[in-house]
């Protein structure tokens, strides 16, 4: 097992009928800004019942609305404005991933002056970290499972083709209000996406190679499998209360720290997903879909252990040889993302080659020419799993 | 899934030579104290090498040992009075879960002045929280992988023949550092003491009755599968640094809130655990091994359904029909517990039946005829489970 420190004081608060919660949560007499999205947090009457819950103690509550999916800089900007103008002291992040991803940004953003003017240089630190006085606290009503941002400290910021990540100790969430049934108006290709963010998520922390983290494996297994079992039926019964509190709690637990404790990491499909998004605006999860099981069939042969133990100890696979179980294995994940109505190649999508000299030439540029748990996938391996992945 | 809370702020450092983190941890400028046990701790050196990292910057450090297993009110309340005479600021618990819990008990006894003159009163409130302002910070340096005390926010505290639960949001460590190596040197007795702790807080918060937490069976099974495949390891080869790290994080992990989150828990075996401890002085785990399998065969109906899953997914018992698994998944937790060295009678203890009305009658003092998962765990249902572990 690798050396490791995990921290993580994230206040989860989970189940129905939690939301009432938030008048013990947000600290009394603040200044609160709502973050919110594309609407639907309107529509769905979210933001009346959150706004009904502030207004049970004296507080000031103003919103921001229009955090784009893949948030972008220069819209989370006009929000770092109204925290600065009006002296907001709490903000609360009503939405998805995207939507808290952006708070993330703004928090950390509005209060560390030696930034003011130069606020873009925030998103340059990377994994780093961010190095940062003090950020604005701020907690979450997350209304979909996915990205695990309710209980991490990073964002993942868009500025134009660029797509950054945003670190720091100071950003998690104090606390996140984790209620299923605030998910079941969600529409049936999000859920399925956020299925597969969380999967991928899990592979990404678990498939490289053997290292002795047998708690962390048996771990990001459970996810494997507990997403494998409810995957269906949370798409397509979306008030079936059980099959997405699973989901909802597997997708926090996939990405706040637990599994990546002290055992290698490949964050290979994460980097080369971003850049499709950003470049054809296709939803992340659909880019990661179609990239992992690229990457799986590239990196056979360095991750041959581990995707061993994955046919063996998710799928249960246990006749025929090794070759024949990995490639049932990879096929079952196939099959398991078209049982959700995930497609996994990129000319699904309409995309075709042409993108790839394009998604080469930007990984380059962000640096990102020695990705994977050993450091060896070069541009020319990317180069490879896109052409795997048409 | 049950509704659910989860936080946990604990700061963990894990790995080996991570003792070297002390000076960054332990604020500077600060008047420690140091929390020991029995002089393990001294003696093999591990206190003059926390007393080297300490001395790295201006600190003030003072030494209180002699905190006994099972630690008794009153050598606490000794160490509360040094805190307040000696204006302390940090405490710096170094053993196993007596010395942790111990430390709990002071931290929370020392600063609080409604308490002044009646402590013994914090031990009254149990599981619903000792009512207080502050705590004196305290980090841990673990030296027996057990308890699970270094992530989490309980004590158990002893007074006579009393074993009194303290509880406190107050109270979790702010760091905690796990270095398998510091560990190598147990004896094999309290490594085998610390499997068996942890698989029985793993069974007690997994072992009910079905309620759709994926997540936490997929993950208490985890711990349980590896407990199993690192067990005779690490009790027979001490020096093997990836099984005991295994130990090490799986006991942690087994009760820090993670696997109980939104699922039924039934926690009789350590109740009466206690009190037989309480009693006899029997070692808190080998009560333990010795109640639990008893529960199973007195509760065998009422926990059927977990039983099942117990033998097929743990044990991955596949063949024979429902009882015949139920009976092997019972018979091959036993060999395991034998073959680390753990007896599973009482009489193996020598302790005979007269112990039964004993224990009974301070199970009714302390209020305990109504534990289990249902609550239809009565006296008469304990003497059962006595009479069956005789």
């Amino acid at each position: 097992m690798l050396n490791f420190s995990f921290y993580n004081p994230t206040n989860i608060v989970f189940g129905e009928g939690q939301l009432q919660e938030l008048d013990n949560l947000v600290p009394k007499n603040a200044n609160v800004l709502i973050t919110y999205g594309g609407g639907s947090a309107k529509k769905t009457g979210l933001l009346d019942r959150v706004n009904a819950e502030l207004a049970k103690s004296e507080r000031t509550v103003i919103e921001f609305g229009g955090i784009p999916a893949n948030p972008r800089f220069d819209v989370l900007m006009e929000a770092v404005k109204v925290v600065r103008d009006e002296k907001i002291d709490f903000i609360l992040a009503v939405g998805g991933g995207s939507v808290i991803d952006g708070t993330k940004f703004i928090a950390i953003a509005a209060p560390n002056k030696e930034y003011e003017g130069r606020e873009r240089e925030i998103m340059n630190f990377g994994f780093a970290g961010v190095p940062a006085e003090s950020s604005v606290p701020f907690g979450t009503v997350l209304t979909l499972p996915a990205t695990g941002s309710e209980m991490n400290n990073g964002a993942v910021i868009s500025d134009g083709e660029d797509k950054l990540v945003v670190m720091s100790p100071l950003n998690f969430p104090k606390f996140s209000i984790l209620d299923p049934e605030i998910t079941f108006t969600l529409p049936k290709t999000q859920v399925a996406n956020g299925v597969v963010d969380t999967f991928i998520h899990t592979v990404e922390q678990y498939l490289t190679f053997p290292a002795e983290g047998r708690f962390q494996d048996r771990t990001a297994e459970g996810i494997l499998q507990t997403l494998i079992e409810i995957g269906e039926t949370t798409v397509n019964e979306p008030e079936n209360y059980d099959a997405r509190a699973n989901l909802v709690w597997c997708s926090t637990m996939a990405l706040n720290g637990l599994i990546s404790a002290g055992v290698p990491q490949d964050w290979t499909t994460h980097m080369i997903g971003h850049e499709l998004t950003a470049l054809t605006g296709l939803d992340h999860a659909k880019t990661l879909a179609v990239v992992q099981l690229a990457n799986w069939k590239v990196r056979r042969a360095e991750k041959r252990e581990k995707l061993i133990q994955y046919a063996e100890r998710v799928w249960d696979l246990r006749e025929g040889d090794d070759d024949e179980r990995i490639n049932q294995a990879i096929a079952k994940t196939e099959e398991f993302f078209h049982s959700i109505g995930m497609a996994t190649k990129l000319s699904d999508y309409e995309i075709d080659a042409d993108i790839i000299d394009r998604v080469v030439a930007n990984l380059e540029k962000h640096g990102m020419t020695q990705l994977s748990e050993r450091g060896d996938v070069t541009l020319e391996v990317s180069r490879k799993m896109l052409e795997t992945a048409l």
